[in-house]
């Protein structure tokens, strides 16, 4: 494994011993993808596709908390791509987690269709335009749609999933119906949504969503996560989920 | 005003010295209806219609708590219409709240089109079928889409409220794709979202929705409502909402 590069650094991820190598100027994963990998459910022996995978931060804690076969991440940034590999590297996960660098809109060419049993995805959140003001920058590729939009995300994942496989995807909730209606478009059918907010009277400011390709049409609601008791101290979820 | 029917019973709802009238072999108002008519919000001088009445709580409730200038009732059996009416009155309230008895299928052609500023509806959650032993019944008719589906109350909405006026449902959660397919088709956009936990750690088991008549896409999620705090002991917002 080749050394840490310039202005990088590496980060205890509390399971298994893993770390991950991060870059404070590009991007480090945020909660929501710690959320997000302990929302989705692997299975034994199953195949997980991450699109959009940074860091490799959804992969490298799947992999430490499941007990699925395999674990892709898919990453257009050639940096964060090279990032994401040195850090499967640095935690011996070479066998397991492999990642690709390339483009979402391109992910049906990639892979063989039809052959994840998961797909996760922490795609970026902001349409283009809002507030953006240097879109060539990795953090600005990695949360505004400059390189994808929540419909290239949704149809990787639907040609990707065989029929019956888990799509589980980490949005903003005002943004639910438009993501709700994308699924809805690639028969990926919503089955479980979780709301978290960061405070219990405060709005939810992320969603939680799995959705079943070819799945039917019955959706549980599960209980909110709150993200602090009050402010500066976690709730017990929240620090269950990071580990501590 | 008549005297109570036999069988009939007068229940305080701690408003304005309101009361209503109920038969506990038809159907007494839940919970849902209440919440209803606390989430629901109208401004001084609207004029608002509720889909599928019942004994009329929800047009008595929020003559009580807002300042609209006029509630209709509409509902279409005929002896819950009768008891709804016999409410408005003995609350003295024949001016600002009217009950016609009908069908909602038929709602387009009993009122004028695009007139009402907001619309309620606490419609019958079941799909017919599921559980459902005596079809005729005034309880089967209220909870199970005999005789109108959620699709009709949301096209009996969408066609009766003014372009910007606001539609509030509750529902159950595990409609909300269908409940939200159907919005969107009659171009009402979901515009707030607030989930009903009987617990914290329980799944959602009633949902709110705020619709706008031709809305932009946005959706808020409110902080959840919580029921209970312990068993039997509901939270401080479910007895101000109660008016304890």
């Amino acid at each position: 494994m080749k050394a840490l590069r310039k202005g990088e650094r590496v980060d205890d991820l509390h399971r298994n011993g893993y770390k991950i190598i991060q870059h404070p100027e590009r991007f480090c994963f945020g909660m929501d993808a710690v959320l997000l990998s302990g929302f989705a459910q692997v299975k034994k022996g199953e195949k997980v596709l991450d699109l959009g995978t940074g860091t490799g931060i959804i992969p490298i804690l799947l992999e430490a908390k499941t007990e699925g076969e395999h674990f892709t991440g898919l990453e257009i940034q050639e940096e964060s791509a090279d990032m994401a590999r040195r850090s499967a590297a640095l935690n011996g996960l070479e066998e397991k987690v492999s990642i690709v660098q390339g483009d979402i809109r391109q992910a049906p060419e990639l892979f063989p269709l039809a052959s994840f049993d998961v797909v996760t995805s922490n795609p970026p959140y902001m349409n283009v335009g809002y507030g953006l003001k240097n879109p060539d920058s990795a953090k600005a590729i990695a949360r505004h749609e400059v390189l994808c939009t929540l419909e290239d995300v949704v149809r990787a994942a639907a040609k990707l999933l065989k029929v019956g496989g888990r799509f589980y995807l980490v949005h903003r909730p005002h943004r639910l119906i438009e993501i709700i209606g994308a699924l809805q478009g690639m028969e990926l059918e919503p089955k479980r949504i979780k709301m978290v907010h960061p405070f219990l009277e405060k709005e939810a400011n992320m969603v939680l969503i799995e959705a079943v390709r070819k799945g039917r049409s019955m959706v549980k609601v599960e209980p909110p996560l709150v993200v602090y008791r009050e402010p500066g101290v976690y709730t017990p979820e929240i620090y269950d989920l990071y580990g501590y």
